[in-house]
């Protein structure tokens, strides 16, 4: 039986390039790559009540967006990151459970009232075993925005509550996240994760080499 | 400023008759009634996604289930219940927290782990202040089914645990429950429910009389 496959989750504000990275990140270390909302048939249906600003959506309120941020990971762990671990691949994921807790408890300030129980009970103990905070400037998020969504939309003053929430969560547990300069070069950023995840994690296993 | 409304929850199993009951019983108090799941526009939403059991859905894991019943009742909560209790309506909801932890917890088998914390946080701290639940066999309930839902398709055994849930609730906390034998006739049973409002709540308030 391999050994249980390692999660590392790529977490930052919109536009700090993550996505780019977990890309590049998970071909350097023949890891599965994937991401959050969105990643399940489920996902995809919640995906687009959460964030499409040109659907006929309903209203959301910040906690129920919680929740339905939170079911999506619930079936995210279920359907793709938990099978993956237990048969010993390495997943990262484009956002995971410190999304939730920067953006609906900093950025919508749900924060300090029962939140991280409710995030750690979606997962159902899947925590992620290295969170790396790719880090910009608001200012710097702001000017490779694509289409804005509906959390894109609410402007600088929400996304820099949501960078202070990343912020917290790295410096509350310095072992478990490792923080990076998105300002940098993109090849010189993924080769930065990359050697912190093998310092953090031990090296990948050898995928079919 | 009137006083604040009452919460008023009906419980019991799929086919124990609340829903005729809570019509009823609002009918009586001069209440707004309401149901779960599926009261506001998202929630419509989500209904379909939980509990059509046509529909072209995509499987939902019972933790993600548990999660969009959560992220229902938080939109419903404020859409819907906390506004009228804020004026000084009485509501009588035809379900409520108690049916998460009943099916979820015990049909799911997902209690006892942190799921009364997820199913408090949605609320935001709006409890019912009286929860009835409206008892019958799951013979008895077998035969009052209509179409089956997602939940109700789960047979006599998942529909006995659920009982035993909403037993188990009413059982620990008798001062915030009202138990009521389903199977009487159904004006007896509204006459029970309404009585038993008073007893503990006090009168209702007088609408426009």
């Amino acid at each position: 039986m391999p050994a249980r496959g390692r999660l590392i989750a790529l977490e930052g504000i919109d536009g700090c390039g993550k996505s780019t990275q977990a890309k590049a990140v998970a071909s350097a270390l023949g890891a599965l790559v994937t991401h959050e909302p969105g990643a399940t048939p489920l996902g995809a249906q919640l995906r687009r009540l959460l964030l499409d600003p040109d659907s006929d959506s309903a209203p959301v309120t910040p906690r129920a967006e919680t929740l339905l941020m939170a079911a999506d990971r619930a079936q995210h762990v279920a359907e793709v990151i938990e099978p993956a671990l237990a048969s010993g691949v390495w997943v990262v994921t484009d956002r995971y459970s410190a999304s939730t807790i920067a953006y609906q408890g900093y950025g919508r300030e749900l924060g300090g009232d029962g939140l991280a129980e409710v995030v750690a009970w979606a997962t159902a103990g899947v925590e992620a075993d290295l969170s790396v905070f790719v880090d910009v400037p608001v200012e710097v998020a702001a000017t490779r925005g694509r289409g804005a969504d509906r959390l894109e939309r609410l402007g600088p003053a929400f996304a820099a509550r949501v960078r202070d929430g990343f912020a917290a969560q790295a410096e509350a547990e310095p072992d478990r996240w490792l923080v990076v300069d998105g300002t940098r070069d993109v090849d010189a950023i993924t080769a930065h994760i990359v050697d912190g995840v093998r310092a953090r994690l031990g090296p990948e296993p050898e995928h079919g080499r």
